[in-house]
């Protein structure tokens, strides 16, 4: 884990995101998935900013998980092909994405997701495939019957998707490479069924950032967190760097100096996945708006220095933020709104 | 735990608010805590609406956790009495807020925030003690000094606080009445210390929703959830109901129906206590964007139906979301924007 250096003048929590951790991430990346090999998801960062990035970086096609994600896409000229995955029986919203002028496709697992993007008129959609996880999509089985009824309903089907959420942290690569494997041999068993009435619908859309180079069954593979990562990414080998982290002020220090006191605490850290982590000493506990930690030279801190914090989970962090403010060098730190959070 | 009955068509997630129960809410303080006896947090809702309502019931001095927070209760016109119980040491940030059109009180517990108050033009402190919990305020025997150095600097002295939150949740009424009684020590302690110099310096500020009953030390109650309550909260005996919940659309069944998903994750709920809880079955885990449950009934459910869970703290939820809906019989909801959110 490496931390930028220095401190910045910002009002405080402060979202950073390093440029030259972000780049790195960007480019090696695209090295392993070029092009539309990578379909990013939005959901990770929530920004049309670094979305323009990831477009002039050769990957122009999005996945969201939320209408509102793909909305913004769309608003922002980035909606050239835009992937709901995930299922919405909400026709006036889906209306109001489809309606706009770009390219939506949703994920449908279901005769009632499939009734709701007909009636918003929804142009296409991907037949959503349950792989193993315990979320959304339908019986492998069931994918071909589910394409027909889509097609029946005048939607066009473009291929089928799956999400092998549950296989992303599995630690040892063998291990992983295999159970990957059977998870994916659902997905095309699936994509088979799809094709033989729907010979166009040829994408096979799976993947994070935990199996971007596990996953080479799928033709599509929708990572986001690898642009930033976290410390729960951070434990597998994997080429990314961390970029970001949330910058706070020490606003108190214990009388006997035992701790001292962050101006961050739960709402400005995504906590599912735990306490962030600090580089200088150990993080006891988060308040609404605090942070508590034990600094490992207890004497080197005073009220008004700076402390860098990773996240735990860095999706539902950053989703806490108005904005990110990169940070390159001494160049002064730019905004990046937080544009496409909330619903 | 109740739950109102019926459902909505709001867009989901959506965060609920039932004004029954907030009414019951309000009263049930107010009796115990009428007027200034309560000095209500708004870090809890984070919105100049629901601190208006407590304004007309007899609540117009407020606690705040954040310079925005506090900013926004001025420019919302309930600025009369605003104490931020909390150390910031950003002159430009305190000295937007105390150049508006409010009174603006700062909680100091070090020379480097009373500086940072003076330099700003902030008229007013409370000297902020360490009471038990491992977080901000001065050693007890230090209050009477940090007084007299506010009071060398040009700040008025109102008097103390110390927030003794290490004890909320303490399950037994009598131990935590003991418990309470010895935290309180400390601070009527350091309150004679500023007294002895600062005659003046009366307010004894303290509490939260976990001891609004316990602690007769204080001449104030810092206490906010109890508006809304939460899972957390909802294990003491208290006379609050719960008034909050979030709102999600089923989006997907299991293929064999042991499992549900609705469209709220964790970015729709604070997790650092845990999983929502659900009324009709166990939540299995939250996702991004998703919760899985298992219902008790798993016949009982189709994709479109609507459940709603309750937090497991309400604070971070709230801070998560852009408006709650105000619930109340047949009546269309009302919105209430979340205006105190973010930094």
């Amino acid at each position: 884990m490496t931390f930028a250096a220095g401190t910045t003048s910002l009002p405080t929590p402060a979202l950073l995101l390093d440029a030259e951790a972000l780049d790195h991430n960007i480019a090696a990346m695209s090295a392993v998935l070029p092009g539309r090999r990578l379909r990013p998801h939005v959901k990770a960062f929530k920004s049309t900013a670094l979305a323009q990035r990831l477009a002039e970086a050769g990957h122009d096609t999005f996945t969201v998980a939320t209408l509102r994600e793909a909305a913004g896409l769309i608003h922002a000229g980035l909606g050239e092909d835009v992937l709901l995955a995930n299922e919405s029986v909400d026709v006036s919203l889906l209306r109001s994405v489809a309606e706009l002028d770009g390219n939506l496709t949703v994920a449908v697992d279901s005769a009632e997701t499939i009734s709701a993007a007909a009636a918003a008129g929804v142009p296409a959609v991907l037949i959503d495939v349950n792989v193993g996880l315990p979320r959304c999509g339908c019986d492998p089985a069931a994918a071909g019957d589910l394409a027909d009824q889509a097609a029946a309903a005048g939607l066009r089907v473009r291929g089928v998707m799956g999400y092998e959420g549950h296989l992303m942290m599995v630690p040892d690569p063998a291990s992983k490479a295999r159970k990957v494997e059977r998870s994916m041999a659902l997905l095309l068993d699936a994509s088979q069924a799809v094709l033989a009435n729907h010979p166009h619908a040829t994408i096979v859309s799976a993947g994070g950032t935990g199996t971007f180079d596990t996953n080479t069954w799928a033709n599509e593979i929708q990572a986001g967190s690898y642009l930033m990562m976290d410390t729960h990414y951070g434990t597998l080998e994997q080429p990314f760097r961390q970029s970001l982290w949330v910058e706070s002020t020490v606003i108190s220090i214990a009388p006997d100096r035992s701790y001292i006191v962050g101006d961050a605490g739960l709402k400005a850290f995504g906590m599912d996945h735990g306490d962030p982590s600090w580089g200088e000493g150990d993080v006891l506990f988060c308040s609404d708006e605090h942070i508590t930690m034990r600094p490992a030279d207890p004497d080197a801190w005073s009220v008004g220095d700076r402390v860098r914090l990773v996240p735990a989970h860095v999706d539902p962090t950053i989703a806490k933020h108005e904005r990110m403010w990169l940070i390159e060098d001494d160049a002064e730190p730019v905004a990046l709104d937080v544009d496409l959070r909330n619903w």
